[in-house]
């Protein structure tokens, strides 16, 4: 069995591929069988009149999905997708499909989303695994290849996340326990171990939204380092993100090319990424119109006014401190801010991370803990890393769906997980 | 600031080093500080006569695990932790630590786990974690070499897995959904799209088990493969398995020297690994005193029994039907039995990888949910897999946690990951 995307190799010779197929046309005397194995397409061309009746009929009756040993002569052919055709001697049935019920015309997203288990096969929703798959492992390569130490945290947690109202909930052998919202305040207590860590995992928020810009279960990949400030935390994201972006360009071409993504301005993505303090943003949206006001956080529809003329990722940073999560620290500078950033996607894809400086003082940190209510008890851990040496560290949550949403062209989160999570939909 | 690792490169040269203090010690002349920065440890020495009174006060009153900068000249010594020393001129304070709880004294394995964020700090606990990490990351580059395509599988779920009363459940939205428990099933669904396919992430079991060899959240890796059998999937796991030890042999040398490892046995991990059947090994257990019965699952002493004159992993294939779960494919040549393996690490760490080929007829694998009485409609899109171009193949899942413990040559499960969960264990 060779697969389709070696078929190169063998141009010429006789060859057997086995997968689904996807489509057959044809007429009384020449048939076209297109077979997708999960590497890559090809075409096979059967010829009545030079195979036998047999083989001919298996042809003739192939369904939609049914999965097929072709064998056949390789031929180079420019016209073909993928280059190659297959003169086809032989058709073996593995298995008859039944009545395919995602067929090539428009169908509505619920009825796709029922049956995201074999939407899967449809090649923007393959493109788009792929790309994600290949940020994904870029992720991995980035920290990896930089002395970052990998630190898996806890999903099943007793203290909270930062987003109190919007937890799942479990019972924990008598207790309760929380899905984690981020696993930010776990890698702060490696820092001490390693200096440069990060995780990458599922985060839950029960939200009850139904925009096209959240999932209820997403993955994050979450870096902190000790001893960088929230300037240092800055060139480390575009650096990053400049990354992530260059590999998908580099190894992703065809599967950007299916989903006819405007590569262009994606090629400018490199550091540095323009900067501008909340304060400079307010007064911006204001002079364009937005109704913002100091003090408030940036919505969707202020970001995407902020970004309307922008061609790069930007930096939004030092937000008010009421806007934001208690653990982020007091700018010196104007302590009504946080030393934070927001970096927003260009095009209108919004926010894809969000970074700070921590808070490495032990008492504002438990004033801040008191003025936002939270159950100290479940942050006693959390407090000691600021009890037993504490020190300067900055990190940042960078949420996959959304970069590859970006990456991809598409504006759909959901489409960018294989199996989404949304306030209505838990299946498959 | 330079990075203790980096140290060699300054040698003569005056730097600044900063970190963590692990230890002080000295007497009315010279005092030793020995500094963690998370990239390696080295000593600083600070000869009274020779600096301020200042930095020599600041010096005296450093406590453990506070943040201090060190500056100094860097010296080659052969006998010092890492290979070099610092000449120190000034100590400069960063923060001052409490007492801190962990002393270098024999602590109970309670008052550890309660202080997890503390101990990850501690030489052999950092080791592990390396491991995990490289480990880890091995696991990427494994599948990412070989052009399998990472899918994410979902946490929360309608459906349920293979082991019913043993799940999280949460109140998602008015309806319940569980923790998942293996992403195969959703790993099954991408092989038409892509072939070759892997998950990686947390994993959960509310088992009421408090042994050495168990935790409530763990990791698992699960490749799937379209077009694999029974025997292709072992050949694919004694490959992978032995890519992961040889990867850790190399890269982490210094590691497997703080925990004192035997790596002579791992050295010998190599393609092809023995196989033993079940009904041979159940024959060869009786003969070693055992009263395993034909039909019953192997517990952990039967493993333990079964691996003590083995130095190799070995494979045990083919188990009976009514000991596996349900998606395992019939044995042709033995109905009664199953196309499976459990992989047994040598050195009593048992189990690592449980793998199948996988029931691909739709009426037989209807019969099983029915007969393990599992809710039908749950796995109705699972069942659509058999329906619309059902194909052979087979895939595997490997615990992350066991392998580490078994390479690292620890024997707890709970010190393998960052912030263990186990039956009476949610905090930190």
């Amino acid at each position: 069995m060779i697969e389709i995307k070696k078929l190169g190799d063998h141009v010429g010779a006789e060859v057997t591929v086995t997968g689904w197929v996807e489509a057959t046309r044809g007429h009384g005397k020449v048939s076209f069988t297109v077979v997708r194995d999960g590497t890559g397409i090809v075409q096979g061309v059967l010829v009545k009149s030079q195979v036998d009746e047999a083989v001919w009929e298996i042809q003739q009756a192939l369904t939609q999905e049914s999965v097929v040993a072709l064998t056949g002569v390789v031929k180079a052919d420019d016209r073909a997708p993928g280059g190659y055709e297959l003169g086809v001697t032989r058709v073996a049935l593995v298995s008859q499909a039944e009545e395919y019920p995602i067929q090539p015309k428009e169908h509505g997203v619920e009825f796709l989303m029922d049956h995201r288990h074999l939407w899967l096969r449809s090649s923007l929703q393959r493109a788009v695994l792929r790309i994600r798959a290949e940020v994904e492992q870029a992720v991995h390569d980035f920290f990896y290849d930089r002395d970052f130490v990998r630190i898996d945290t806890p999903i099943l947690t007793g203290a909270i996340g930062e987003h109190a109202g919007t937890l799942f909930e479990t019972d924990y052998f008598g207790d309760p326990a929380y899905l984690a919202q981020t696993g930010q305040l776990y890698v702060e207590a490696a820092c001490p171990a390693f200096r440069r860590v990060y995780c990458f995992g599922p985060t839950f928020r029960a939200e009850k939204s139904k925009t096209r810009r959240h999932l209820t279960e997403f993955w994050m990949v979450e870096p902190e380092v000790a001893f960088a400030d929230s300037d240092d935390n800055m060139r480390l994201q575009e650096k990053f993100v400049s990354y992530l972006v260059a590999r998908a360009l580099e190894r992703c071409e065809d599967e950007l090319g299916v989903l006819e993504r405007d590569t262009s301005l994606l090629e400018k993505v490199k550091p540095p990424f323009p900067r501008i303090s909340y304060s400079d943003a307010v007064e911006e949206l204001q002079g364009k119109g937005s109704e913002v006001e100091w003090g408030q956080d940036l919505g969707a529809s202020d970001e995407t006014l902020l970004m309307e003329d922008r061609e790069l990722p930007l930096f939004v940073h030092d937000y008010p401190k009421g806007a934001k999560a208690f653990y982020m620290k007091e700018n010196p500078e104007d302590p009504r801010t946080v030393l934070c950033d927001d970096l927003l996607a260009p095009e209108g894809y919004g926010e894809i991370i969000g970074g700070s400086q921590r808070e490495d003082d032990l008492h504002r940190l438990q004033e801040r803990i008191r003025e936002e209510k939270l159950p100290e008890e479940a942050y006693a851990w959390y407090l000691d890393l600021r009890r037993y040496g504490t020190f300067p560290h900055s990190g940042f949550g960078l949420g996959i769906e959304r970069t590859v949403a970006w990456i991809s062209g598409r504006h759909h989160v959901r489409e960018m997980i294989p199996f989404p999570r949304l306030m209505n939909r838990l299946y498959p």
